[in-house]
């Protein structure tokens, strides 16, 4: 597939997670001065600050925020649990729609003792459950298919095939994916999968870093792009062939690369960025 | 599901990798002492001794070789690689037929700067290749799906589908896989799979162990049954209703367990087989 290298920064955005020793201040300054359009902002780095004035802080420096990170974790062996995952999950719509995010990203939730199958269940039920507060909101949901490597403790949707069922089954324009390279990269149906998503108008994030080889660390060891084997470019092409065409997001979390220094590593992520994404 | 759990040790197999530091002679006595009726033999524990020995040995024990581990790694950058794979895995067969094993395990490789669209052209066309040897030897192939966390560097055939269609490809009754729980627990697709694998006479192998959460190693942190989250009895009993019945397999790398006491950790292997197999 021959998709050309981005020409500019236009779509160019960055997770503040990516570093996570920064402010959201430190954070948007640094960002939009490397030359960043977009910032998708951690719910953690809204603290003593609040939703509303992050909003208007991120604005003034130019940015826009591509979305708010991150609501779900909805599945829980007790109804109590449940209910609570509910009420934080409006507490994050409230917050998006105070920051002026379009949606959020949701890590839908596994935990051990529930089954996949019922975990399954509990989450499209969950969905259905706030929908109405995310309409009236205006804030879309969108469901983050997560890594099989995370099935026991953070998401029972692994690919982006079971995303678009669920997208499917709770049946709103509200609802549709994020889509993360590196939790789906290794999957021979992705590119079927992205076309339909792109079609169905269920694309509503896209995510990049890479995968190294080895990785020593499940949570902790994503690459920069380049570094590693997801072949980035060809994954956003099929989503820009579906009709994306939106925000690039570099989400990294690296133990290593949180290390280093931070204004040489953002540099590193532009070039990387201009190469691979 | 209700699948009752094993009356007795008619099935139980453990890889004499799960005992790294034993010999293969101290496996095979331990593990016949345990009540183990199979053994599944690592190449690296015939050096010095042989495969035909080795054979003997083992079934002078009492044992079975359910299977040898392991062929495979078909993928390279280069024909010259690729052609010294298909030698290794001739020699394999050979190994195999000299020790009794009825299959050989495949981990079919996959390698960075090899896309994985191509990895799998280049394993369907191993398998192709060394086909003739293991019919005239009378020595089937198993390929092993590995969980998506090695796509990158061991194997890209990461789900049951995908190995269902490499066999169909190849299309020979010589050709079917391994299946481990270990593996593939998380896809929404594996009953459906493991029963179309058992109707069409290719599912081989059988392994058990357990998905730790944390977990804190990609390579070398599987919990002993019952530690974790897979439902080994349940899709223990998909395969058995499609028509399995063989060798139940303990294949278990963890640097935890290795570092204890090898004798008791045997001990809790049987218990936790005789709970959870």
């Amino acid at each position: 597939m021959d998709t050309a290298p981005q020409k500019d920064l236009s779509r160019f955005c960055i997770h503040t997670m990516t570093h996570r020793q920064w402010t959201l201040e430190e954070c948007a300054r640094n960002y939009a001065a490397c030359g960043a359009k977009g910032i998708t902002v951690w719910r953690s780095t809204l603290a003593g600050l609040g939703a509303a004035a992050a909003g208007r802080l991120v604005r003034d420096l130019g940015l826009s925020v591509t979305s708010l990170c991150r609501g779900g974790f909805f599945v829980a062996d007790s109804p109590l649990r449940r209910k609570e995952a509910l009420d934080e999950n409006r507490r994050c719509i409230d917050e998006a729609a105070a920051i002026g995010a379009p949606h959020i990203v949701l890590v839908c939730g596994a935990v051990p003792g529930v089954g996949l199958s019922e975990a399954r269940l509990q989450i499209a039920e969950a969905l259905a459950a706030i929908l109405p507060h995310a309409e009236s909101s205006g804030v879309r949901l969108a469901v983050e298919p997560l890594h099989p490597m995370y099935a026991g403790d953070r998401s029972a949707v692994n690919t982006l095939g079971q995303a678009r069922a669920i997208c499917a089954e709770v049946g709103s324009p509200f609802v549709g994916v994020a889509l993360d390279v590196y939790h789906t990269w290794w999957d021979e149906r992705l590119e079927r999968e992205v076309g339909e998503c792109g079609r169905e108008g269920r694309l509503f994030a896209f995510h990049i870093s890479d995968w190294l080889t080895p990785t020593v660390d499940l949570l902790e060891d994503r690459g920069l792009m380049g570094e590693g084997c997801i072949p980035i470019r060809t994954i956003r092409g099929w989503a820009d062939a579906a009709g994306f065409g939106g925000m690039i997001e570099v989400e990294i979390f690296s133990r290593r690369l949180w290390a280093a220094d931070p204004h040489e590593y953002l540099e590193r992520i532009r070039s990387a960025y201009l190469a691979h994404a």
